[in-house]
């Protein structure tokens, strides 16, 4: 990649040069040469992953329906919303109903953007996207082969108090300010 | 690594073989062969981090101090608390003391932790600490030398508006929750 000239006008650092690290099923990884604004080069190593999507399907009790997996960069089970990876070009809204009805059999009536945000900004270029959905209809889960998933609800606060996923927490505490 | 039978016995994914792909600065890339216990196997790539502090330093006004910093995962400057990695040992609040004088010259009297949680356990092993303090006093910034950071304070309202970084979100969260 050459440095693009305006980056230097707007105060940005001018990245020279970009390696492919790794190339997988879920993220890249690229090392890139920076030129700070105090003249320092540095280079920095970014994960790239193609974004997703996570949903706050709401219950007509309130309750989040969550998802309880193993998750191995954590060494553990962790609870959390449902979600998935974008697909090349894939709308998040689309991605978000796809997702909800593979991983829990729901379909919802009512959807809306709940927020956005950079879960690990510092190394991490996936934007997360969060839509909270009700009305609330059951139908078949379509899980994939390598997905082991227990369903579960849960009231905001109690998520609050248990729950160790950002976007979890997040949602919840959205929910709880009447956001 | 070799499995751990006690996995088998709990229900949790084998692990069978673990490589590293990448050794960094700032993370590594593992691969790991899993056996699922639906028997399906699956090599899964993960993001070993260290783990990090960021700190919610609220000013007599309510105020959160912050800092301003491109960030080149996100291809854009970022809006974010102060932050940074735990260093091999550390403990997280000595972590979160030593980069909250580094980032914006401040010391606080009063701290206490405000959440724990995983930024992105799809994909990282990173664990974030984030502490709230409180009575701070003005000292001097010790930045390192590669950053580059603009120091800036917001409410925790506007912060739900206009920022997108996870950790700030949910930390203005918690504390317009009263929590």
């Amino acid at each position: 990649m050459s440095p693009d000239p305006r980056d230097e006008e707007r105060g940005l650092p001018v990245h020279c040069a970009t390696r492919t690290l790794l190339e997988g099923r879920v993220f890249d990884v690229l090392a890139t040469e920076l030129t700070l604004p105090s003249g320092i080069r540095q280079e920095l190593w970014t994960v790239e992953h193609p974004g997703a999507v996570a949903i706050a399907a709401v219950q007509a009790n309130g309750e989040l329906v969550l998802v309880r997996q193993y998750r191995h960069a954590a060494r553990e089970c962790l609870v959390e919303l449902p979600a998935g990876r974008l697909q090349r070009g894939e709308d998040p809204l689309a991605a978000a109903r796809r997702e909800l009805a593979e991983e829990t059999g729901l379909r919802a009536r009512e959807w809306r953007p709940l927020t956005t945000f950079y879960p690990a900004p510092g190394f991490a270029s996936e934007r997360m996207h969060v839509f909270e959905a009700r009305d609330l209809q059951r139908g078949e889960r379509a899980l994939d082969l390598d997905e082991d998933l227990e369903v579960l609800t849960m009231t905001p606060g109690r998520i609050m108090a248990e729950v160790r996923d950002a976007k979890t927490l997040l949602a919840a505490a959205l929910l709880l300010l009447g956001r």
